[in-house]
Formats: C-alpha cells, sequence, structure tokens
C-alpha cells in the first residue's frame, strides 16, 4: 500500500449564487479594494489516501467526495493526487 | 490597467484542531473509507483583480486577505496569480 495526498477544491457550480462570496465582494468595495470582481468562495480539502495505485486512490477520494465530502447537486469538485 | 484572475487557499495553521476536518475524517470511517487520514478542510477564493502589474496585483490581494478574506491570527493563506 502507497500513502498518497490528495487536494480537492470544491466550488458552488457556476450559475449558482454565491451568496457567501457576494457579501465578502461588497465589504471589499466598502474598503479600499473596489478593483476586486468577482470573489467565489469554496472549499478546499487536503487528506492522506492509502492505495495500492495511483488510480485506485483517485477513485476512492472520488467515491468520498460524491458521497460526502462535496454536494454533486450544486457543487463541483475536482481532484489532485501526488504521491 | 491589467486583469489578472487569483486563487487563495486558506487553511488552518498546522496545530489548531480543525473540528469540521476531524468530524468528516469520523463519518468516512464509519463509511467504507478506512483508509482516508489527516483530512483538514479550509478555504478556496478565486478572483478577478485590476493592477497595473502583477506586483501590484499581488500586494492588492494580500492585503485583502489580511484584512478580511483570511484570519492571519489562525490561518495561513497561500495566494497565487495568473493573469
Amino acid at each position: 500500500m502507497k500513502k498518497y495526498f490528495c487536494e480537492i477544491k470544491i466550488m458552488l457550480k457556476r450559475g449558482i449564487l454565491d451568496v457567501q462570496g457576494k457579501t465578502v465582494e461588497n465589504s471589499l468595495h466598502s474598503m479600499e479594494f473596489q478593483n476586486i470582481t468577482n470573489l467565489r468562495i469554496g472549499k478546499f480539502v487536503e487528506l492522506n489516501v492509502e492505495a495500492e495505485s495511483y488510480e485506485e486512490a483517485k477513485a476512492i477520494v472520488d467515491s468520498a467526495c460524491s458521497k460526502l465530502i462535496a454536494n454533486p447537486i450544486i457543487e463541483d469538485y475536482h481532484i489532485s493526487i501526488t504521491e
């Protein structure tokens, strides 16, 4: 079994209103940051996974994402794995 | 003025208990994912910023992070900027 390090980026799907991001963007505009736009906030997950191969590691993490870590109805996720 | 795309990864500092991450990890262990460990959850922010140069863009985003987007007392953030 090899140990893999995995990073998962989870963002709301395009078209779904990101209320948290909009609120932060509005707050920035009321400070000195008028030139920041299109701010969106998502989640970032780091984890270690033990698997026989890169492919198995990817399959395990993908399954964990779709079952618990992300909400595939409203969120897109992108997995990157390194050894 | 050029438009830059910026990605910010915000994680709790090492040593600070990540309650949300621990909870998700425990839930995964009670499912079929016993081989996932060291799960930590942070935030991921995407934004556009207008600036004269890469250096100015980086300075603006760094300032926005330390003043509002992240909490530098308990969080580390990493900024990556592309044109």
